[in-house]
């Protein structure tokens, strides 16, 4: 077989070692949280069937699924004909699965499916990858993890609350201080489409004011202008370019029933999370043209951004109330977060915030002198296993430099040398990486030296 | 949109939260062992390049790849000759990129890719799932995870007792006590080969002992004589069939240096372990005719089953010398372990070996009796998550009746019940779902009791 220079697809990235410990705090942070909430674990397959995923993202979603080739003679099931339609048409013909392209659409199809067997409220979380056949750029990639938590089968406004609550407390658990919650409410944004004379043109409008984060008020005027928004409406919009605060929407709304049921909504929330705690800090920023744009939401839509970190939101959920619809569920109210792991990972790093802990996960290198020494090594690798400390022994008795560089390499903080004189007088030869300074200590004081 | 009846692609699975717990002990456990002997974490994508996958598992597990069709107008690079060719030949015009099929040859690959940035040894786990397409049937499937530990770089036995002990440390901490570790060296396989006169014939040798574990002798001898093995041969063989000790194999393999390297890595090994700790019972049956089935081992092989359970290894690896040479770097000897999650998780079942803990994520549920008493009991799961207890309120104000059920549908082991009463005297109701007796108690002390 001719030897190859091995490479990786376009888009996708091994995690190394180093990486891992890192991206594994993160993942067992937000675990942690969702778990204290009552969230319990799912795993659906990578692979769904193509009906499952198809119409789901829209039409330019459908183009970026992964399908996959039927197994065996797959042409076998094909006319000419269908050759001739071409690609998309074949495509469809050729391959019954596909990947995965978010967490939200397999969690729809799981809980439709097991229905009868669920009990109601339902919280998972599921923290699995996904795969978008976008072109790749800096940030974003083919293949990537989502990390999701979701409630479905209740619309109390406690689970908005919770959200808030489970944000919080994850961005704190990260060292993510500084962070700013921007929520609004679906019915907020409907109530300002109606009272600007936009109803019909939600979409339209929530698309355009979605990229004021961008680009400018005016960039966001003309493209409604392009969008065939009338003069009128973009000058009853004037007054919510200017932050409104709740109290001002209750009047700019007050001809929207739908708006008011909104604003009654995240009033609703704020008094939940009172009840938990009165006058703390949620970093709540209160956006009335936030808009988010996933065509599923209806209730409440949040987004977190890290403060002085030009990354984009870093989280991001909201209420739905039709999601299990497509599976024949319908009525299924559920609110869902997810966190999004890469781009807190680019944040933790930009701001170094990620603890020593994560950075070395093995102990102790025990050196390996020769032949004689290595038998006794063994015996005290044992014990200091015995007592949960990660630690090896470098496999052949290369030279000392050799094997010291090899736990610099693996930033091991400790290595512990024993020869002739340490076997004799039980007194073992412990150095501490980060100063290079050693000291002689008996296996017992080892073990509490490394326990710390 | 038609609403669809929803299912799962053949032969993949759905882990409910009840199944996820206690699949996530076992990767936790294994995970724990890992981290203690010095392995380090790697993930690799789940698509590799078509060409780093094929030709390595043989004609058979080529068939079994999981190829993704190329995204956009993928005929766009075929000729019409190339759709006459047939599907086989087609596939490789329209699709560039496959499912992993294993962690082995994504992790060679890793290695070879990073050869100039590793300190070798490297010592790496993996844990992710692997797809194949292999016809469903009970016990397997087409999507399952792989549970991988491999150190490359070296070819100390040192690594080779380290995974004896990875072995036995898991099933302990399993709680699956009852395990033999089957053990052989692929050189004396070799030697059995060149004594009996069948040496070049080795893998066909290999393939037909292998099956001694599901047939008897007599139908491997008969499958021997199929592969054209002469009289002669078999009748020489016939000693290796009454299972032979080390000692005995000296004699019978005298006059094979490869046998005789063989019998020495073994013992070397047996040694090794003797310097961790002396006499202990590492459940080891050596097995001089194991051969399994992976052609790339080159040294010790390990297979492990849990007695008293029909179903098959539960682990196993070897060493191997050659494993990166597909991708340009020769010579890099590595030895590995894996274990099998799915069948591990049935031996559990089987045996009722799952620990309580994991059967119980969520401690207590807080009942909803109405609005005034909700704002109260918020207060309370604030106080009790603070303290890290998992627990949840019911989100409306239903009937107790159903709030119990779903504490039970969840398995959540306590319900606190906070009304009127417990407002005004500050004691609150706990009540033990597993007994049904409740008292009356401060909040400090369920906090106490929840956290024992």
């Amino acid at each position: 077989m001719a030897k190859q220079k091995p490479s990786i697809p376009q888009g996708t990235r091994d995690f190394s070692p180093e990486v891992m410990v890192k991206r594994n705090f993160i993942f067992d942070t937000v675990k942690k949280v969702f778990q204290k909430f009552g969230f319990l674990p799912l795993e659906t397959p990578a692979m769904e069937k193509l009906e499952v995923l198809t119409g789901k993202y829209g039409e330019e979603g459908d183009q970026l699924i992964f399908k996959i080739l039927n197994s065996g003679d797959f042409l076998s099931k094909t006319t000419p004909a269908d050759i001739e339609e071409g690609s998309k048409k074949l495509s469809f013909k050729i391959s019954e699965k596909a990947l995965r392209y978010d967490l939200t659409v397999p969690f729809a199809r799981f809980v439709a499916m097991n229905q009868g067997t669920l009990s109601f409220p339902f919280k998972r979380y599921q923290i699995q990858p996904v795969w978008r056949g976008d072109a790749p750029q800096r940030g974003r990639y083919r293949e990537f993890y989502q990390c999701d938590a979701d409630v479905v089968g209740t619309n109390s406004i406690i689970c908005e609350a919770e959200i808030v609550l489970m944000i919080n407390e994850v961005m704190q658990n990260l060292n993510i201080g500084d962070i700013s919650i921007k929520i609004n409410h679906r019915k907020i944004l409907s109530g300002i489409a109606e009272v600007i004379g936009a109803k019909g043109n939600e979409s339209s409008l929530f698309v355009a004011i979605d990229k004021l984060d961008k680009v400018s008020k005016e960039k966001v005027i003309q493209e409604l202008i392009g969008r065939g928004f009338t003069e009128d409406s973009i000058k009853k919009l004037e007054p919510f370019f200017e932050n409104p605060s709740l109290e001002q929407l209750k009047t700019l709304l007050a001809d929207s029933e739908t708006g008011k049921k909104g604003i009654e909504e995240i009033e609703q929330m704020y008094a939940y999370l009172d009840c938990f705690e009165k006058d703390v800090d949620y970093r709540l920023d209160f956006s009335p043209l936030l808009a988010r744009g996933l065509s599923y939401y209806t209730g409440a839509i949040f987004e977190v951004k890290a403060n002085n970190v030009s990354i984009g939101s870093i989280c991001g959920g909201g209420r739905y109330d039709n999601l299990t619809g497509a599976f024949g569920l319908p009525d299924m109210s559920g609110v869902g977060i997810s966190f999004g792991i890469d781009r807190i990972y680019d944040v933790m790093e930009e701001l170094q915030l990620f603890p020593d802990s994560t950075q070395n996960s093995t102990q102790a290198l025990l050196v390996n002198f020769d032949s004689e020494s290595e038998k006794y090594v063994l015996g005290v690798l044992k014990k200091l296993r015995d007592q949960q400390i990660a630690c090896e022994i470098y496999p052949t008795s290369v030279k000392l430099d050799k094997q010291l560089k090899y736990a610099n390499a693996k930033k091991i903080p400790f290595v512990i040398l024993i020869g002739s004189d340490e076997i004799n007088t039980g007194l073992l030869t412990i150095k501490d990486m980060s100063n290079r300074t050693e000291e002689k200590l008996k296996l017992e004081d080892i073990i509490l030296k490394l326990k710390k």
